[in-house]
């Protein structure tokens, strides 16, 4: 019986290293899905679409990591069997490596428009766009900083930060909204431009959405406050 | 030792009593779910802004619903340690819950944008709307009923159509460009229409998840497709 304890150490050690790795797919894929939304953003700056389709292109490696994370992940409850903050780690990576899979899919949707928005002439509202992506990118690589240290105080303050970008995207909406007035030919663009900055908007939620998962993860209780309302445009009338 | 059968069938029993509550909580948060997109489209259809504003409510049932799944399924892991189809069964209810609860979202947010809608004089291609929203319940419906009778096949059925929901998206939202580009007026309620089309669009996506998900249960092996486009207006020029 003398060896039991190496054994259940080697096995504690073996399940860190699998927790471990399962915590750098997720960066990997976080740094990905942020690089992809910076690309995006360089994209619709430089009306640069061989950069767009490189995005476009580039979203298969982000699903492909969330595909190896939910193999990981069904592996892992399945040999280990976790249980308490264990089993929470497992889960909360399930579901931020979700989280990150749709920030790639925005990513990505806001290059395939910006192809589409380089055919027509350039148009000034475009212009608010890079600094849209650049707050919700750093709502994204702060997150993801909390969930690597387990920082729930963190991981609240990005989480309270996406207040800010839901009023840079509804001062964006208004403006292309304006534009769409002035001239029938900006409608098709200003589209564009509007699903592009809903993109963005949505990756600032699922920037919040890892932030109630680190939440919880380390308080195993769920990040309770009222919700800001987010997207304010829904009630615009005129 | 005569007793460690009988537990061990009332182990079993107890946890297939678990799963087929779990499976129960998901088919009350769909249930609730078509309902609520049934709704959103009849306040459109309508015109009514209270019946709207119920919509708008109601989306709490399906996160409480959706909170409940999740406890039950961290709660069935930790206890049954479930693996093989048990525990792919419990990843995919939480994943199907997941989903679930997306799409009240979305039918909350059509309902939510109907209150604004109702507000400005009766836009004929609001008349589109509810036949999407028919097609978009009509697959939640249906890949619903494959989940739970674990059929591959079906769920696979409703994948394929969400191509028809696609396509009718793209028409309407060129109907939706042509009447903004008709008359200035039109703007910003056509700018809801387009948000409340693309919502339902999205839903027939998460529809399609579901599918996946079932697809998996069965197989343990993903559904590998050439996967549709899916939304063909993000490369619309003119």
């Amino acid at each position: 019986m003398s060896e039991t304890p190496i054994t259940h150490e080697h096995i504690i050690k073996s399940y860190d290293a699998e927790l471990a790795r399962l915590l750098d797919e997720i960066t990997r894929m976080g740094q990905l899905a942020g690089e992809q939304l910076a690309m995006a953003a360089a994209a619709v700056e430089e009306r640069n679409s061989d950069l767009a389709a490189r995005v476009v292109e580039g979203d298969n490696a982000i699903d492909a990591l969330e595909h190896d994370v939910s193999h990981d992940v069904l592996r892992l409850l399945a040999l280990r069997q976790p249980i308490a903050r264990d089993l929470r780690d497992v889960l909360a990576a399930l579901r931020i490596a979700a989280d990150i899979e749709r920030i790639g899919d925005y990513a990505a949707n806001v290059a395939k428009r910006a192809i589409a928005l380089n055919q027509n002439a350039p148009m000034r509202p475009a212009a608010s766009l890079p600094h849209l992506a650049q707050v919700a990118g750093g709502m994204l690589r702060d997150v993801l900083d909390a969930y690597r240290r387990s920082d729930a105080v963190a991981a609240h303050e990005v989480w309270k930060r996406d207040v800010q970008l839901d009023t840079l995207y509804t001062a964006m909406f208004r403006e292309l909204l304006t534009y769409m007035m002035e001239d029938p030919r900006n409608i098709t663009p200003c589209t564009h431009l509007l699903f592009m900055a809903k993109n963005i908007e949505r990756i600032g939620d699922h920037a919040t959405n890892i932030a109630e998962n680190v939440y919880f993860l380390v308080h195993a209780r769920p990040l309770v406050e009222e919700r800001r309302k987010g997207d304010h445009t829904s009630t615009l009338v005129d």
